[in-house]
């Protein structure tokens, strides 16, 4: 089994194989906000990538959940906080879901022939998982507007050493080495790590420590998110 | 003074600002060959992105440099290895030259307000004439084929590390985050440190050991590299 790790979704072209299984990861906040709804009993996630069609599935009823900038929009049910979907709430109930970063990954790696949702909180749960899946298996980091951040790249490491624990896996590349290196310095606590890199920062300011503190939490789920490409959803792998 | 890293070529556009100083890198081995060519008196270095433009300088009389996938290209006087350049052969002349990643990251950052080249045989020169120049430094990794590699992060964060003994230096981004963390595992014995990494096992396999050492040798020369954008060559920085 080879991991290979993209650390920003502009350079995905770079990286994409045929047949690769993509884990799209957006450790604050998407992936685990994804991972929450599901948890919580959504029964489908419909990732849009444009504002405007997130606006439109409001108008038609949809619960909807939309964030730009770290902030919830306006017109939207829920923002980018896992604890904004409770059970209650969106049990049962399909979601429109919209962020600055990670629906645009979910967009670059449509090509591959799985794509899963991965985070800290289904960490070992997707391990598993990909044990059963592919050949090659690409973490596609959400990164911050094409940017490379610190928390993609770490979950990265994490992975290659949850993956490791399982099978035999051949490092694809310098971006693997890398993020294994960065998790072995964080791995103690991660979020100390963290405290300076850009996009903590960004979410203190808005006040939400407890999503951060969340979001790098292991094992809290364990579902696996699923993006089906013919219905164009979201849902927990079986 | 900030500093910030751009990780690929195929990213510039995301770390791009007006006005900024551009450092472009690439360790193995554009970086410290260009270095020892100026260094070993040629008078300046024309960089070509095309192979094609590359040969018809060849065929009208120009020394030419051209290496594709770490070998020598047949037509050219030389490959990308800094022992090529010999004094004795480039004193007083201009060199053409191109390599499978360092002159495209060269033509990525034409923008900038000055673009020097870095290696670790001119960082300290470097750092000293970058207090000089600009607000905002970016450097720029060639990377291999638009992917991230170790090597050139590694630059990165001893560059970092050499500005801030120098300057009080904000750090622009994560990028330059994980460099730096790379650099604080790697600086005691950087070539061990690359052993694993991809493009070292390439090199090796080409059997050019001695210019793996060599590019991560540190303040082996004192020029500074500087693209002239009038007569787009290279010359040494005054």
């Amino acid at each position: 089994m080879i991991l290979d790790l993209c650390p920003s979704p502009a350079l995905y072209p770079y990286y994409q194989k045929v047949n690769d299984t993509v884990i799209v990861v957006d450790v604050f906040r998407a992936s685990a906000t994804l991972c929450a709804m599901l948890h919580n009993g959504a029964v489908a996630v419909i990732p849009v990538a444009d504002i405007e069609i997130a606006r439109q599935y409001k108008s038609a009823g949809f619960l909807v959940g939309a964030e730009r900038k770290t902030r919830k929009c306006d017109f939207a049910d829920f923002g980018n906080s896992p604890f904004d979907y409770k059970r209650e709430i969106v049990e049962g109930k399909e979601v429109v879901f919209t962020t600055t970063n990670g629906t645009m990954a979910i967009e670059m790696g449509l090509e591959s022939k799985q794509l899963f949702i991965g985070s800290f909180s289904n960490i070992d749960a997707l391990a598993d998982e990909c044990l059963e899946s592919s050949e090659r298996i690409v973490v596609l980091c959400a990164g911050w507007n094409n940017r490379i951040n610190m928390e993609d790249t770490l979950f990265g490491g994490a992975f290659a050493e949850r993956l490791s624990e399982r099978s035999e896996v051949t490092i694809g590349s310098d971006a693997v080495r890398i993020a294994l290196e960065l998790w072995q310095q964080a791995k103690n606590d991660p979020l100390e790590y963290l405290i300076k890199s850009d996009h903590y920062q960004r979410l203190i300011e808005n006040g939400v420590e407890s999503d951060v503190a969340y979001c790098l939490q292991q094992n809290t789920v364990s579902v696996v998110p699923c993006y089906n490409k013919e219905e164009k959803k979201i849902r927990a792998a079986k």
